[in-house]
């Protein structure tokens, strides 16, 4: 897969990934080692709950959808390096047998002004299960590189940070 | 540990959590099967990146920060269940040995309109390293139940969501 650099990239465009199917097995894995509580842990215990049935972990979700996000196509020079997440929702949770599949869609584009050659690029990840509902929903600004080699110095753009 | 429920919680109240070391091994094991990215993998590959050595993936140190928080002295009634997430940042990376902990703090209580007898808080989770740095910080919205019954029908608080 070719990498793609600052310059490949433009607002709007779209990208799309694989489809990775959850089980039960996985959910209660993730949450006795990270989110131990009986709503993601035992199918019994999750039908009294909030969730009325075991659901994953946000943070499951979440994981998941790093791992789908490393092998999209939006396959960025340098490695996929979050600086930060402005939000990130849960609308609906995963079930066991769930398979899900992301849309990444880039919002904005902003060069580096101390650093010449990288810049930050916002995108919205939307994970989706196999009947194309929302399970979440974020927006991360992602740290990409240039393809072209700052210039001798590399202060030529300014102070600011980023 | 007590239970807390709506009305236990007032604004500025804080919250702490137990400590909880991360090893290399731990590292990478979470990164072959979420984020497989050479800067969380192979300590070589990642001397060569922009972490400059083996960082933990940022979905790990939420996955950590999870794990602290639902055994952490913020122990509401029915669980921890987060509703979504406003900001999200990961200032420095998480290193092999490193030691964690979490200062939790409410920000804000806003009784449901309409599920009386539940309500949102808002808490600022910061995750900090044994130099007392910060790794990671965030701003959640979590669903907390109350101790009262709702009143018989249970709607006389409106109509709007949440």
């Amino acid at each position: 897969m070719a990498e793609l650099y600052l310059e490949d990239l433009t607002v709007g465009q779209r990208f799309a990934s694989r489809r990775l199917r959850v089980d039960a097995e996985s959910i209660k894995r993730f949450a006795a080692e990270f989110d131990p509580q009986p709503f993601h842990l035992d199918e019994q215990a999750a039908g009294a709950s909030l969730f009325r049935g075991l659901a994953a972990s946000g943070w499951h979700t979440a994981a998941l959808t790093m791992r789908l996000l490393v092998e999209s196509e939006f396959h960025t020079a340098g490695g996929l390096i979050g600086a930060s997440l402005e939000e990130l929702r849960w609308p609906r949770p995963v079930r066991p047998g769930d398979e899900l599949r992301l849309e990444i869609e880039i919002l904005a584009i902003q060069p580096s002004r101390s650093r010449p050659g990288q810049g930050i690029v916002k995108i919205r990840v939307v994970t989706l299960n196999q009947a194309d509902k929302d399970v979440q929903i974020y927006v991360a600004n992602v740290v990409v590189l240039g393809r072209r080699k700052p210039a001798s110095g590399g202060q030529a753009g300014g102070v600011g940070n980023v």
